[in-house]
């Protein structure tokens, strides 16, 4: 995705130039090569031999201009006379060069004067930082903020995946903190967006162009209402790169994931008739789950476990295998997967540990090494297995679930993955899969996204990282991914003291965590911002329907409740209709008593009896310049919450029937009667929350941010 | 609380004359003198007459310096070449003085010259702003930031309550996002720490010594390695400023806010026999609700009402009565209240709704005179009532509510009261009170925290309020209660949308959110973020005893709940033991698997039985070195989740039978069965949450920020 056609003929003969010179770094004349081959603006430049050649020259490139002696036997050119700076116009460009050649005649007689360079002077606009980086996960990045003090003290720098089109260099320049210095403060000029942007393209496709390219630096870059122009460049070359993550094309990943998660036919090596051990609890969960596929124990001695005949070997089962799930110890799983390399079985299921998790790096290499020669893709090692409920499929040791639903969830931890059935099964939360990653050894998190994007079970996926192994796969993946369905991640690790946690847990190197909040924007992945929000957004961003407008209105019998969700609004970037126009506001004024308010948040008073809340509801999904409802119930015996609660779901039904079909959440404030009436509207489309202003507030963010990022908005 | 003693006959002087002349703002020489009266830092300047004294004169208040001409006859001092600056000696102080002299002449050979003004050149160091406003709520406040883009871009200013202490103003020093600023950056020199939070202290006392200074700006304030030198002055006035809320003496409102919160008489004011009436619901909450004190229903015609003799009114009533619960319609209230004022009753707990904020000023207002007439404070309009449990009195139309507690909460919201006793209920969180402020006509949050404070049944004090009526007077009692007791606030309307709905719901004028931050953190509040964090907060900071320093171990069974606990503790504040003492490193590790990782978190592995919890979570009890312990339960076969709670209560239990009494807190990973074991482990002292990594960790940040403040750790 090529978005800056450079001179790339250029850029490779200086930098075949510094790898034969053995060096790592260019110079600052090499610099400027490349950046013009890039169509990079650099200060103008050139060396004159005459007062006249000097006036041009000048003239030519803009004043005001800097000159200087050019010899070799002057070193301090100031000391000489040697540098006239700020030189204004032609005439002063002539007088300056005759007075620095009488100069340096003076200073130094036999100097050999080879000219005088003429340079233009970059000045004033706003001091912006344009750079490249080179990051383990993410590969080429780059990197944008303001100069001086905003980058080194408040670290406000963004970053984006390079190459980076257009959008995203403008996206950039408006996410920066310090954005609106870019437009002109304190009766400053705005910044040419067009011209800074360009550079942050052109940097970005240079660095994507030459891999060995691994840093770059523009700093500072003179930002006018004119050019942007990098006075100082520094770039860093490597040219012994590490290896890239092995990266299947996506057609064998779809093809052996179909396989691996709704298989035909499914081994359980290490398979055994004894409660208590894994290789039963697995057998158990695959037979009681209601799995129809095929079932072959695998046991060296056993002939029959629960009533399944087992084999010896997978190579000894007649027909073909699609999944087989490990339940063996560490040292004995090389050489099975060998056999299930041989029976040409798509994936292994690794549920045991010790491998790398324990240090055990060599034994997590070979089995890396037999999924390559045999073709067969490894989930784990030490996971606790996975779930895909339409197949009624329990490929793990952990209890059955068999809630169905849309929402596909994984974990890189085993801990996560049991809060993770733990609080579906709480919530009566339908999920299509639940899948451990483990050491991701192999299959990762975009390989799950290609499965899941293709799967017509999932409409939206939740995952918890401690790392990306390949974040540049996973980006590019998400990136189209995410414009079908929500990616929501919870991505630990963020913080120095989780980063140094998470690398003795899972060897994970978390790395910048500006680079993933950035990357995972840009790619179009909801963040959520702790465990409890992985979870509901996992569970209410599917349920909503899309919004078609950002248009939010409030309706709430409590007040207090109005004024916490109005906060969370704002929190969460949702917009509310405001003001409200007169005649809808006139038309809400009629449902409700004299003293409650219109406006947005309608707050139609606690005391009122269903029908307020039935009427306003109605007229807030009618009306098509309302796009998305917040309700704030308040618990009296005149509306108790079970009739509010069958009230909501049956207005909001009968609207549906009518095409007025919008996101509506609920938060209710009441004695714990409102618990039943918070479930009970979840379960019929209205994520709702008892004692919490916040959290359906942040559901609904969740379905803006991903609508927005999809471009459906 | 006078931190610095300034000449106030000075400023006082300067005052008057402006008051005098009519003048809402002070001249620049006005500005410079008020500053000088207090000893804040101006340029040094004079008049010389002639080239002796000039040199003298710049010498004296050191170089540079900048001369200008003293003329009423020359206008365009510049124009004229009546202007030398960067004057860096003696020698050329006296050649600017004759060399302006002589420019001058030139000029307007009949110029009348009155001297040469020699000022102190300011320059270089690190602009920052000081200066003080008047807010409606808090009264002075004074102002700190760094000038220019940080402040007007980022934002980037702190406020305290004038005056400040040295303390407060170093505090705000350090809690501007750029606080690396003032320490020096990019080979630049920290500024003298002492000079700016002298200036800081000088103007919060000026404008605390003189109220009628409404607006000071010093801006810019050069800070260098020596100084701190206010370049420019601006200061408005308003000599007629608004009423301050009227604040009863501390020592007459806990009389009588203990008389209204324990009474020995309740008077019920239209209590009624018929069911659904709000007179019948406080009448039977009181009853059955289990208050010992007499009841005494008023009602105009009925004689007995459940069971109880009822009267005309409450002058009929034979002996004292303390509390007097209103359940008539608005319009009635003034006259009842007269009654009670006349019957000595200590407080009128205004249920009835139709005052303020359906637009009736005039009759809150009439409620208020006659209050302040008959001395009897008022609790509402527009409330729910109050609990009091320690005396089984619920003096509400709410379902009763009967589990005690330590906890004291309020809102100034119905529908978040509700939410308090549902989620109470929901939680068996026990309570000493739940109140209702609503209006907030005259009692308000700092009468609550002058009763909670020597209300031996309350630990813990928890508000809502969408704005203080009289911020000044609640930081200063909240200053001195939150040492004693954690003082834990949800400020609603933080937003521009939440305002507004708070302004149209409760009038309430909410005012910058920036200000409330600053101040609840000044007067050591804890501020809870969302309304289940102030829930959360609510249950659990009252059961977790004080820390005794900052070390924090994790001890973990799940490896990935440590990373994000990890996160969650950085997040929070929170510090863990880095790096693990080796003694105490190696004696963790004798208890875990080879693979486990010690360190911190101490990461004990997935598999291991109760007793690796036990001995793990012993040792971090026992050894004096860990301050606090967080627990990351994992859900398996091996260690079930009862056993695991009741295994973790008894061996804090047996600890804290030994002294060692630590804060723990518990997130807990896994199936259904976790949120049995979280509720016993919470009702044990150890506030526990299930699917939750970052819910337990706030609490225990909640309560060190507690400690911190008040001064215990």
């Amino acid at each position: 995705m090529g978005n800056f056609q450079g001179d790339k003929a250029k850029v490779r003969q200086v930098l075949d130039t510094v790898k034969k010179s053995g060096r790592d770094s260019l110079t600052a004349p090499e610099g400027k090569l490349v950046c013009e081959a890039y169509g990079i603006s650099v200060p103008k430049e050139g060396v004159a031999g005459s007062a006249g050649e000097a006036s041009k020259m000048a003239a030519a490139m803009g004043f005001p201009v800097v000159m200087k002696i050019v010899s070799p036997d002057i070193l301090h050119k100031t000391e000489a006379g040697g540098v006239v700076v700020g030189v204004k116009n032609a005439d002063e460009a002539a007088t300056a060069y005759d007075q620095i050649i009488a100069n340096a005649k003076k200073y130094k007689a036999d100097a050999n004067i080879l000219g005088i360079q003429v340079q233009q002077m970059i000045r004033g606009g706003q001091e912006v930082i344009v750079g490249a980086i080179t990051d383990d996960s993410f590969g080429k990045l780059v990197a944008f903020g303001l100069g001086g003090v905003l980058v080194e003290v408040l670290k406000d720098v963004t970053f984006r995946l390079a190459p980076a089109t257009q959008d995203d260099a403008l996206s950039m320049m408006d996410g920066i903190q310090a954005a609106e210095m870019l437009k002109g403060v304190r009766g400053g000029e705005a910044v040419n967006r067009q011209a800074v942007a360009d550079t942050i393209v052109r940097v970005s496709q240079l660095v994507a162009d030459f891999p060995e390219i691994a840093e770059l630096d523009l700093n500072p870059v003179f930002a006018s209402k004119d050019s942007a122009i990098a006075a100082d460049v520094r770039i860093l070359v490597n040219f012994s790169p590490k290896e890239a993550r092995f990266r299947p094309d996506e057609k064998s990943v779809v093809t052996s994931m179909n396989r691996i998660m709704k298989p035909r036919a499914v081994a359980v090596i290490g398979a055994s008739s004894e409660s208590g051990k894994i290789g039963n609890s697995v057998m158990k969960n695959l037979i009681n789950g209601g799995y129809k596929g095929e079932i072959f124990p695998i046991h060296p001695k056993d002939a029959e476990i629960l009533g399944y005949k087992a084999y010896k070997s997978v190579k000894d089962v007649p027909g073909e295998i699609d999944t087989a799930v490990f339940a063996i110890p560490a040292k004995f799983v090389a050489g099975a997967l060998k056999e299930c390399g041989e029976k040409k079985i798509a994936g292994a299921i690794l549920i045991p540990s010790g491998f790398g998790e324990t240090g055990n790096i060599e034994g997590q290499e070979e089995l890396q090494k037999i999924g390559r020669e045999y073709n067969i893709r490894l989930m784990g090692p030490n996971i606790y297995g996975f779930y895909y409920t339409p197949s009624n499929l329990c490929a793990t040791f952990c209890t059955a679930y068999d809630v169905k639903g849309s929402t596909a969830l994984s974990s890189q931890s085993g801990g996560i993955g049991m809060a993770i059935i733990g609080y579906s099964r709480s919530a009566k939360m339908g999920v299509s899969a639940i899948v451990g990653l483990g050491n991701k050894s192999d299959i990762d998190e975009d390989d799950l996204l290609l499965f899941f994007e293709q799967d017509d079970n999932t409409t939206v996926i939740a995952q918890h990282c401690e790392d990306l192994k390949d974040g540049r796969a996973f980006a590019e993946v998400a990136q189209r991914v995410s414009k079908k369905k929500p990616v929501i991640m919870l991505k630990a690790g963020r913080t120095s003291a989780g980063a140094a946690a998470a690398s003795s847990h899972t060897g994970a190197l978390a790395g910048n965590d500006k680079i993933y909040e950035d990357v995972l924007r840009q790619s179009g992945v909801i963040r959520a911002r702790s465990l409890r929000q992985l979870l509901d957004f996992a569970r209410g961003v599917p349920i909503l329907p899309t919004p078609k407008g950002e248009n939010i209105v409030i309706i709430t019998g409590a007040g207090g409740s109005g004024v916490l969700l109005s906060d969370a609004c704002v929190d969460n970037g949702l917009k509310l209709l405001k003001p409200m126009p007169d005649d809808l506001d006139a038309a809400f004024r009629k449902f409700i008593p004299p003293f409650g308010a219109a406006g947005n948040p309608v707050d139609i008073t606690g005391g009122e009896p269903p029908i307020t809340y039935i009427n306003t509801v109605r007229l807030g999904l009618e009306d098509d310049r309302i796009h998305a409802l917040i309700l704030g119930y308040w618990h009296t015996i005149v509306t108790p919450p079970m009739v509010f609660a069958r009230n909501m779901v049956e207005i909001v039904d009968e609207m549906r029937k009518k095409g007025k079909v919008k996101p509506v959440v609920a938060s209710l404030a009441g004695d714990v009667e409102v618990e039943e009436a918070a479930q009970y509207l979840y379960e019929h489309g209205i994520p709702a929350y008892a004692y919490s202003t916040e959290i359906p507030v942040e559901i609904l963010g969740a379905k803006y941010q991903w609508a927005r990022a999809a471009g459906l908005l």
